[in-house]
């Protein structure tokens, strides 16, 4: 044991015997190096081994905090969702928000996208100035749908490092995650159609199933275990459900992991019916724990699965480079492909594969993982401390969202508005229902660098809220 | 003038009394140079420039030759079509033509990709390595829909160029033509609606309106000046049509610039009736004149036409960048693409920024076009030389594809097959309708470079349909 880590068990010790009580600062560094008689660089060390392990926080400009060690929060609830098919509405709200996302003024809580300095930029740069030089005239029909060999081959390998069988033929690469949930979509539904999601739900499936002229069906959704199987099994028999959407792991907004052997039951139950599954996996990557949970797709025996992931939530948003491993539906997505984009672009196609076979995505996405597993904490200890005891906030173990419940009767799309005033974005509640439901939640994005203006947006949201309650 | 330029009169004097007949060898560079007393270099400049002129024409490994200087080759037929609305079935064919794209070992006379050796790769490249270095983290969110500020600001300030008024907020950055094009008719239309194109038409056209669950209203298209505006009167007096979906200059697969009186009227008559004008130009820069056509959006005073072209045809199919100029529709548009791809590719994006700042596009173009008109030469040359008398084909003043009308019974999907077997990929005339017409007609792609394996083509081309009509 070196001496930082010596130092920083010592520090435990303090905390756990209450010499240091949760939200009382410890001593600066400074302080800390006259008592202990070591270094900057050790007590630094130590500090940040303590951060890392949630044992205190920094405040910018105030020092190092004791964590709230068993974070006080409590869980949101199932909400009860109407059993029927609804036609789903155009979202102005969604757009105004997808276009916040462009102001650099804003704090974004609201977005989509992680922070984009968590990105290896200067690899990905590297790699494309390095395959864009080595592209041959040729290189734009022969990268035409399915997509770059090379890419799919390690994308197929990746499948199997997880000990799933995917031939790289039956993977399609696509103009991003999107584009291939999309094509999937269109793949096994007609216009009409009954579609089952999630409530609440990644508003990009209630746009993709508005603009196909579809008619979703919200099943009930817990926000730790996820899409209710019972209530889905009933519906699956009841309605003439034609696909299911679920995200089955870091599901956006909630943050819920299916349990494995929920996702067994789930593909078991689907191939009952013939009803395919759009595995929406795109934060599979950002798992916490210390392997990446399975998805639906490794149960799949029947080939009733189209698993639709990306590169742009884990490694590059504005490559636009997804996939969609789609099993006998390949063909028919690549005509659909053939239709609208014809291909992803082949730069991004080819530089992904460069910096892909250079072998430096796993450890970027260790660093990535366990930046983003400290934010949350962060995020959380603020939010205890800033918000009212009565929020309800999740704590997922992946992914970047926070969804927050806040006591029934709370306006929060009245929130976002007086945030946004104040040049604070929040994504609100409605924008994850087709039944204008979850008008008193928000899905706040804690990928952002913690600093004093996520701090004071923190401290404004408590504020707006008690103000709100004491009206 | 030069000694070269002399020389080169002297031959065309002498092609003109009949020293030289058309289909005969005039002489080599090495016997040149010794008769005329003057260095390789000087008669091959005074070849090269009687071959862009069209006087002479090289055949590999066989020297020059005079070319048929009044080319005696018939135009195609305005086709009879049914003025019925029919639903578009998905095409099998088409699949396959377009997955035969990607074979390296087929002469690509089918494709309808240029030469990608016509391209300026390295100078991409470098635009691609250098904008991608100066890439900031925020680009991802800053370059969302409607799509790079300064690219949309070179796109509008190209149309300005032309005398057209297009602020750069109405254009929106699509990945790709087709992607413009598909988005424009989804903005302007629900499913059902009826949809006016040409016949024939683009496969593309009918492909979209297919996805789009819509129906195609074929109006009858002449060869040389395009789609005939009476009967398009005429329908949308009958039928309740929502949209046409138009390609008014260097038409695929006719070949058409529609003359600016016609696009004038085009746009008043559809004006008249509030029907939006899809206007695909993504030919448009592939002119053999002396200027740019107008497109019929220069005639669009109520804002009824939706403008698409892309950099795919003049630069970069792989980039996967295109746009529309949409007027109203650009807000629209922008939802549909967040629904669907979320935005273009960023760094082609850039790339194509950059490229197009550092002001080598404009000479680019030039060397295009000089070189697809004498391919296009070339090409007519070979079809009257190897092919029967009866073919009729077109001969554009752009683009890069020749429309032939071979006689009536002969079967040109047969010949498309038996091609294949021979390593010759051709564009059967059937995938340009929904009305299963076009069956003694072929698509040809020009701009391939000429060598022995295309004139061979050429030559089995005239073979099979000898042997076709013989039989």
């Amino acid at each position: 044991m070196g001496r930082y880590e010596l130092l920083a068990e010592q520090i435990k010790a303090q905390i756990v015997n209450k010499i240091w009580r949760p939200g009382e600062r410890i001593p600066s560094i400074r302080q800390c190096c006259k008592t202990a008689g070591l270094s900057p660089m050790t007590v630094l060390q130590a500090y940040q081994l303590l951060e890392s392990q949630g044992w205190i926080y920094a405040r910018p400009k105030s020092g190092y905090f004791v964590a709230h060690q068993t974070l006080n929060l409590q869980e949101p609830t199932r909400q009860p969702v109407k059993l029927q098919s609804t036609q789903v509405d155009i979202n102005n709200i969604l757009f105004d928000v997808l276009q916040n996302t462009k102001d650099s003024s804003l704090i974004q809580l609201g977005s989509a996208f992680p922070d984009p300095q968590l990105f290896p930029l200067k690899a990905l740069t590297r790699s494309l100035a390095s395959s864009s030089r080595k592209m041959s005239p040729f290189s734009t029909v022969s990268n035409l749908p399915p997509g770059n060999e090379s890419l799919r081959q390690i994308i197929a390998q990746r499948y199997a490092q997880q000990g799933m069988q995917i031939n790289p033929d039956e993977i399609v690469i696509t103009s991003g995650g999107m584009e291939s949930l999309s094509f999937s979509l269109q793949a096994v539904t007609q216009p009409g159609d009954l579609v089952a999601i999630e409530s609440p739900t990644f508003y990009g499936a209630l746009q993709a199933i508005e603009r196909l002229k579809l008619k979703a069906v919200e099943i009930p959704t817990h926000p730790r275990t996820g899409v209710d199987l019972t209530v889905l099994a009933q519906s699956l028999q009841q309605l003439p459900i034609k696909a299911c959407w679920f995200m089955t792991s870091f599901q956006n907004p909630l943050g819920f992991c299916m349990s494995h052997e929920d996702k067994r039951d789930l593909v078991s139950l689907l191939a009952l019916y013939h009803v395919p599954l759009i595995e929406d996996d795109v934060y599979g990557e950002l798992y916490f724990g210390n392997e990446q949970p399975l998805p639906a797709k490794a149960y799949d025996t029947h080939n009733t699965v189209l698993h639709c992931s990306s590169f742009s939530k884990c490694l590059s948003p504005g490559f636009r480079v997804g996939w969609v491993a789609a099993g006998e539906h390949a063909e028919k997505i690549q005509r659909l492909q053939l239709m609208s984009t014809l291909s992803a672009s082949i730069p991004t196609q080819l530089a992904l594969n460069e910096y892909l076979r250079l072998g430096g995505f796993d450890a970027h996405l260790r660093r990535l993982r366990r930046t983003l597993e400290q934010r949350q904490h962060q995020m959380l200890q603020a939010i205890q401390y800033y918000l009212p005891d009565s929020v309800k906030v999740t704590q997922p173990d992946g992914g970047y969202f926070l969804w927050l419940e806040f006591a029934k009767g709370m306006d929060s799309f009245a929130l976002y508005q007086q945030l946004l005033a104040e040049k604070v974005a929040i994504a609100p509640g409605i924008l994850f229902s087709s039944q204008k439901q979850y008008t008193h939640h928000i899905r706040i994005n804690y990928a952002l660098p913690w600093d004093s203006r996520v701090e004071n947006a923190l401290m404004l949201i408590g504020q707006l809220v008690d103000q709100g309650n004491s009206c």
